[in-house]
């Protein structure tokens, strides 16, 4: 007997037919004589149409209210999950974010998970029942609702999956697994059976799109094991662990990120500090910025670029401008028309060639590269959005990754 | 400064503007200097839709995965208001059943409240916010998600008006108040200043669709102000309270109620304790019976009739008909074809003249009684479904209702 943590996303449990299929799927599990907590988002659109909804009240809401707007979702899916279990003839019940015990902090929209009280989730499945945890949110220490931020159900999983010490978390989606490259853009991608932690988060924040990053940084951290497989059949899918192993392949995929943007701050006084003030600027106001690069710019001074998601561009743009005259720089440049291109793979830093390889691939297909930036799994290069598929096709093929 | 409750059902939120339309309410009572406690329904058509996609799922889904289901849209409603009120500038801030404290039995689908530890609702109101509560929901004691079932934001307002010792107790509704008869029936209905809550009682439970019967009861039980009034005008309402001040008019209003059924249990054997045990198989069931009648059957026996309200007629005629033979009785008959229409008013009970009064109207109108029924505030008669508007205006004409 092992205890299963299995996470299935809104398109999962989008209608009727869907949620029986999950709850079928749940019940094999829990057949074999297995435990089984099932985290699920909210049903198909339901999170997309009440932050419309909300839109239809303020530009710009709160953030608390939010919260417990969105919230609602999951509780009308996890409740319909478990109807539908029970329908099936097993014994299930469905636990809010709060009543499971998901306790977090305060920042609403964005909340992170500080402990699991998980004496309610043993109690039931101590009593042979199914549990369904709504994915997603959580409370704080006021007794008020929190979300986790987008894709927060991976991370609802794999924190549940830690604080119970699961045998595995199994991801659901509508993928195998996690593919060399997008099966949508090169036709021969190949499905990975394993992938360490550091090249999935890589992956991840390269837009894969396959797991939620914050999800896999918490897999590491306890060190639980996850697979990522397919809700509609039986494949294998691809293990998330430790250390994969030590296979021939450097490099184990290709990503694209297109929801990006480019911001240039020009003729930045080349003085101590600058990147320092520029970027707690942006840090003050929850941006991640990506890619940073740093040039020579006129006589005496430098220019700094740098990548952000395309969501964060206004607020980014708006700060700086704000702050022109205390940065001390003549002007501020963007480009949405940028994509960001990777190639991650663990064993890629002892391997210069690696590098080289890439760029020749860009080379030969005829693309411009406007930025690099190397970490010790991966290779990012900055290139212009119409040229994303062609390069990702050919970096692929470079590689021989569809063996 | 006062406590003011202030309750919005759903077709008051259904929408943006009309969350804004009740935003604007709320706040024109805030900014008089008083402290405003909102309870608001679930928007428009949610439950219902939510109860549709539960019936997609199983025809008899778990009550406690109902409760869940249900109480999601409390939750979205009640955060859009919050941020409607706080886009007109306000502070605010929306708790769900669990947060404001209200604690209820573990009757899903029917929880009773039993205590409501408002310590959160105090703190929030200290710091001058406007508070947002859902209505119809509830938490149990093994912290589960329970509802009121149908109606309950209306008991929801008051148990929150009785535990705050709030000032007065505002029921906004689509219409101006609590009216002599209904005006689609009866045009010339006049609109009552004030009811006592037995009047009101009365009036609730005979259809009158105003307030909810439990929450009349809990006003009265802990002597809350209330006030029926219009969220569409700034017309003065119906004050609900102890005693009615005292009127020439001894009739109050005349209610009508289409949505019963009679069933007849013919040739019950004429022996001790027969009604006790026909009434106790239906309350097991919890199906509530109204008007009952027991007449002399043929020889040795006696026939009892009764009303239930419509949603019962399935379940009370199939528990009936299983212990047939334990009541022993020769056959169950039922119509759907009957209307209750009753007159309430406090003096009555003095006064037979009013009771012939109503009889001399139904003559006059040439409409035939079935059953009569008779209480200290009211008298009920049902008659044939067809006949009932006709009733109405017939009795409401005799008594001069409409001066």
């Amino acid at each position: 007997m092992a205890l299963i943590v299995q996470k299935f996303g809104g398109s999962s449990v989008a209608n009727r037919d869907r949620i029986f299929n999950v709850a079928r799927r749940v019940i094999e599990t829990f057949d074999k004589g297995n435990q089984v907590v099932v985290v699920v988002s909210a049903q198909g659109d339901t999170t997309d149409e009440l932050e419309a909804k909300s839109k239809e009240i303020s530009a710009s809401p709160s953030k608390r209210e939010m919260d417990v707007l969105l919230s609602a979702g999951e509780q009308m899916s996890m409740a319909l999950l478990a109807m539908a279990i029970q329908e099936l003839g097993r014994s299930a019940v469905s636990l809010t974010g709060w009543q499971a015990g998901m306790q977090t902090n305060s920042n609403y929209s964005g909340a992170r998970i500080k402990k699991i009280q998980a004496e309610r989730i043993w109690k039931e499945l101590d009593s042979r029942k199914i549990v369904v945890v709504a994915g997603f949110q959580g409370i704080n220490k006021y007794d008020d609702i929190t979300t986790l931020g987008r894709g927060g159900s991976d991370t609802s999983a794999v924190a549940l999956a830690a604080a119970l010490h699961a045998d595995v978390c199994e991801i659901y989606t509508d993928v195998d697994g996690v593919f060399t490259a997008d099966p949508r853009i090169v036709p021969n991608a190949k499905k990975l059976d394993d992938i360490s932690y550091d090249e999935m988060l890589e992956l991840a924040s390269l837009g894969a799109n396959v797991l939620h990053n914050r999800s896999v940084e918490m897999a590491k951290k306890f060190n639980v094991n996850m697979v990522v497989r397919s809700s509609l059949n039986y494949n294998e899918g691809t293990y998330v662990k430790e250390v994969s192993k030590v296979e021939e392949m450097l490099v184990r995929g290709v990503a694209r990120d297109n929801n990006i943007a480019r911001i240039s701050i020009c003729e930045v006084k080349d003085a101590p500090g600058k990147a320092f003030q520029i970027f707690s600027l942006l840090s003050k106001k929850n941006i991640n910025v990506d890619v940073i690069l740093q040039s020579i710019g006129r006589a005496g001074t430098k220019d700094i670029s740098f990548t952000t998601a395309l969501d964060n561009l206004d607020a980014a743009l708006s700060v700086l401008n704000e702050n022109l005259d205390a940065i001390g720089a003549k002007e501020i440049n963007h480009s949405e028309d940028v994509s960001k291109v990777s190639i991650v793979g663990a064993g890629m830093v002892n391997n210069p060639g690696v590098a080289t390889l890439m760029f020749e691939a860009l080379y030969d297909a005829n693309i411009n590269i406007h930025m690099i930036s190397t970490s010790e799994v991966k290779i990012s290069v900055l290139i212009p959005k119409e040229d994303s598929d062609k390069a990702v096709r050919a970096i692929h093929d470079k590689f021989n990754l569809g063996k």
